[in-house]
């Protein structure tokens, strides 16, 4: 059997240290191809590109031994032109990353990061999606590289067809207690929006706010993460609430 | 006790023809605030605006009794600024559609139409993304009507503080079979890329392709629609896959 072929891609941009270092590890485990975007895509969720063009550009970026492209689309239209477009076969693993900044608890769902992640799945392609939890462009990823490995490594050799992984690491710590599998914390972002006027005396807002955590349950990811761990969330795109289907069944609405 | 409180919006933007549909028949049943896309948003999944401004503008479209609000944003922007904003207390509903095209099935998780009712769920609020199967701009909506006003009255008396419904319409049928409660069903796109050359002679792409349903289950919302009932699917946020959850808890990761 030959090495593994690896599809990289991220939602900070084909330049960001984060994707740069997951290339590094990655050229450590399989043949490598990335295909990232060539612009930020952070708070992307799951958009695709449906009414505009794509660009694609075969980029040489650090003379390393991966193949590379930049798509002008969003990371979910990375992996699907990958998958159609430049692969020739499917790829055995996806990953996704590192993000700079957090992707656990409700972040999953507005996550470039993960839409890419997800996307594979869709694409019956077993995935990862990386983020740590530090926003700045020159955070330290030295001391995720070793999980980064592991994890790969594991569910590469894992046997299960579908596998997509909400992996965060916590920031500020040199060593990680270890790895908790976890489910995703009940949490929101509590949003502000910064009102502003344009020079010409227009009103615009930027949105910020802070994510409230609404539980301290030692299963989730936040527990974990607070607690120093690497958390692992599975991750599905099944969106049905079963607990609900189950209620409103006997509904009388007929 | 008075009227409830409705937020209407869509991802089709603030002039489509099924929004303009869904705002009249919430004006049949209670006080409504739409907050809309100024431009159309399909299939911008669940993204939010994080690195760029927003705009917001004061409409009067058709003069109904309806207050409306036009954003430069996405769909899940529009229900954030309008919880943050606009709205002077907690809706009672949000509703978002009625969407030009279907968002049965995965379509749910690019769709613009159901990240604006998930973005309401989050939020503590009940929400019902509406959608019917014709992209159509001038599709017909009339033989939705009686079912909007019904599932949104079962959702206002309905005593579950959560609840987000992702419903679809088929089309082409006067007379809807009746509803079915249905769970997500299997399937992908099998995309497509449209290859053209610019005026510049610069290569660039048209993402095209063809929905795949993997399984014929009549519990499902494809099996609903194919066979001329309305779905409707109870959608979480949470994307833990539990069943993957209590395998790889086994793994030997430490």
């Amino acid at each position: 059997m030959g090495k593994p072929l690896i599809l990289v891609t991220n939602d900070d941009g084909i330049t960001a240290p984060g994707l740069r270092t997951l290339i590094k590890i990655m050229n450590q485990i399989g043949d490598v191809v990335v295909v990232a975007p060539d612009s930020p895509q952070s708070g992307m969720g799951h958009a695709i590109t449906i009414s505009d063009t794509l660009h694609v550009k075969k980029e040489n970026i650090d003379n390393g031994p991966q193949t590379e492209y930049s798509i002008s689309g969003t990371p979910a239209d990375c992996v699907k032109f990958a998958v159609r477009q430049i692969l020739r076969k499917k790829p055995d693993l996806c990953v996704s990353g590192i993000n700079h900044g957090a992707n656990s608890s409700i972040n999953v769902i507005y996550s470039g990061t993960m839409s890419a992640a997800v996307e594979a799945g869709i694409e019956g392609i077993k995935s990862i999606g990386f983020s740590l939890l530090d926003y700045s462009w020159d955070a330290n990823f030295e001391y995720c590289e070793e999980y980064v490995k592991k994890i790969c490594n594991m569910v590469l050799e894992n046997h299960d067809e579908k596998l997509i992984l909400n992996v965060n690491f916590p920031s500020g710590i040199k060593k990680f207690k270890g790895i908790k599998i976890c489910r995703q914390a009940k949490g929101y972002w509590k949003d502000n929006y910064d009102k502003r006027i344009s020079p010409l005396g227009k009103d615009y807002y930027w949105l910020t706010g802070n994510f409230i955590n609404q539980e301290e349950n030692d299963e989730t990811d936040e527990w974990a993460l607070k607690n120093g761990y690497v958390s692992i969330v599975p991750v599905t795109y099944d969106m049905t609430c079963y607990d609900q289907l189950s209620k409103i069944r006997n509904w009388k609405i007929n």
